[in-house]
């Protein structure tokens, strides 16, 4: 297989977009990401898009041909690529192996959701086809309900608290400040979570990560490319490991931690050769607060139980033992779905070079994306280096 | 790029199955078709998906994890590739890239779609969601209309008749009465078809492929993989092409050609080193009759215009000049829109194999598939060889 860069990446800010189509989102993060890289839409061989519901929040499916369409990319072939909330990240994976087969020099990979525009209780529908639709949407388990449940069993086995599942939406729209892309650059306080509405206890409203409209997008190239153009910073595609579990809960052996992360993990780590330690930093799927204390354990950045501990003593905050979600994460830079996978592509990739702001961490050259579908069936893990 | 072949076929019949839901569909057809290839879901590395909206068809997203799930193949990667009728070519597309790379040597690729539990109205209204929202189906165009436009201005253009039309439908219907996993294994006539209902002038309900439950399903492997299973029979995948074009109809130079069917056609011949009078056979994408007709001329089968003429004349008929749907196509095996680009390959494999029973093409050695999404705006050609 050949060697993989990132050349090129773009965001719309993330947020509310009443006046953008889901097309128009897509089009003004892709071409973001073509100036970025200093190409052309000419240039480009392939459109790789993701969204996990496009079909629903916009009565739109074929998604990637529409973004080929209305970005002038015709006739390059155009995909779409679906898995829940990781779809951002699979799309990246086969965008990825695209050019590492040698079918492509250079591709763009775009994710996109547009969830504004339905009522609250559709979106929620809508989001629970990320689950076991005959196991639990069907009966009325919401995606908030099944994080509970991840968070109870967690606090009950390791006597996590709500303090420290707070601290991680703390310290997550405390980097939001940061980042002028991100849907809430507000900061919050510890009491400010604790005492925000129930959504499915122990998960309050400050648990969980909003409905966002935005799009992220990335330019790959192969080693053969990034030297053909003259790339100043090349950052390095070193792993990119994808596995899956059971859709829902009851089937799985553990509720404290995810076997795809963890598999999806070691396939990631053997590739490129480093351990836990040698990252940087890491995008990790904090959906729900929860889910980023699950996901810095399933990583090894901590020992399974220590997470909630490393999260409220500081241990994860920019610059620290790991610098976590410096992006806001999907809590505080938001979670349009399709793009969130992507957008953790992106923060790696600026981080890498040194174009983070005031967000930067010091000397950062590993970085690692983790990026969950659905309650953990799908868990994708992407290894950058400069 | 590595060779890649396919060595398992499997499909469920295309039909209604209210007793099957999608996920034991899509496992029906991916066991068929890893009992073909001799090997079990131990040996898989990953598996593709295909669905054009199990979102609304199902309230299911994450298909990948979900098919993965319910054929016990967990931990391996799974995938949901979508372009709307075309999401079946450009899966098999993306898990042949995927096995040319050198990241797996085994893979599974299924399509799937269960399409008779929601309405016909609701079901028209998301098959819609293959077109240009905005533009088309939020006015109301149905997907009917938009291939009775393309009818009329063919008509208009050549002289095509009605007629000429219906004998595609008569054609298809012949060849599906000999497919024991077609929906309709049923003749009509051309009075038959002429007198039926009206949906689109000049299209009527015979003119028109149904909606459909089914799954197809096929193995890949790359050539190191079928040395060492010692397969007898591979098929070889000789190119894999695809192309874009806008989606709505309107933005289009013609409505007597698709531009991206050309346009992936040229890419795999020049890839394949053959032309069109060197296929033998081909599947191509015939959801409505018209269809068929602008496809085997854009194909280089027969030149712009004549394709009607040519079909009432028998020239594609099995044997004939070249045999086109000997499955029965979408209009009578049936179009489980995500199943349909795999059924394709499904089909042209056992005509390779010389295992289409008394359906057979009679020294069929290359076969192409044709797979369309939406009116145009996709389209992914393969050619296969024995």
């Amino acid at each position: 297989m050949r060697r993989v860069a990132v050349i090129g990446v773009g965001l719309t800010k993330f947020g509310e977009h009443w006046e953008k189509s889901i097309k128009e989102l897509a089009a003004e993060a892709g071409i973001r990401a073509l100036e970025d890289a200093g190409i052309t839409g000419k240039d480009v061989e392939a459109i790789y898009g993701a969204s996990m519901s496009s079909g629903r929040f916009a009565n739109q499916e074929h998604l990637g041909a529409l973004i080929a369409d209305h970005c002038g990319l015709l006739p390059k072939p155009a995909v779409r690529v679906e898995a829940a909330c990781a779809s951002g990240g699979v799309a990246f994976r086969e965008a990825y192996l695209a050019v590492a087969s040698g079918a492509y020099d250079l591709v763009v990979v775009g994710g996109v959701e547009k969830m504004s525009e339905v009522p609250t209780e559709e979106a929620t529908s809508i989001l629970g086809a990320a689950g076991d639709y005959e196991w639990e949407a069907f009966n009325g388990a919401t995606f908030p309900a099944l994080y509970a449940l991840m968070a109870r069993r967690h606090m009950y086995e390791f006597g996590t608290t709500e303090e420290q599942l707070a601290a991680v939406a703390v310290k997550n729209h405390e980097n939001a400040c940061l980042n002028p892309f991100a849907q809430f650059q507000k900061k919050v306080t510890v009491e400010e979570v604790l005492s925000s509405p129930v959504v499915a206890s122990p998960l309050k409203l400050l648990d969980c990560s909003p409905l966002s409209d935005g799009a992220a997008a990335v330019v790959l190239a192969s080693e053969e490319k990034v030297r053909e153009l003259k790339i100043d910073a090349p950052v390095w595609i070193a792993a990119s490991a994808q596995a899956s579990d059971t859709l829902a809960l009851h089937d799985r052996t553990s509720l404290v931690s995810l076997t795809s992360t963890r598999r999806a993990a070691e396939l990631a780590y053997k590739q490129a050769k480093l351990g836990p330690r040698d990252i940087d930093l890491a995008e990790v799927h904090d959906c729900f607060t929860i889910a980023e204390i699950l996901a810095i354990e399933d990583l090894g950045f901590f020992k399974k139980g220590e997470g909630g501990k490393a999260t409220i003593e500081g241990e994860t905050a920019r610059n620290a033992k790991i610098s976590i979600n410096t992006s806001g994460g999907l809590k505080a830079c938001g979670h349009p779905v399709g793009a969130t996978g992507i957008k953790q592509i992106v923060e790696l990739v600026l981080q890498l070079r040194g174009e983070a702001g005031k967000r930067q961490v010091s000397d950062a050259e590993i970085g690692l994306a983790h990026n969950v579908g659905g309650s953990g069936a799908t868990c994708v893990v992407h290894i950058l280096r400069r």
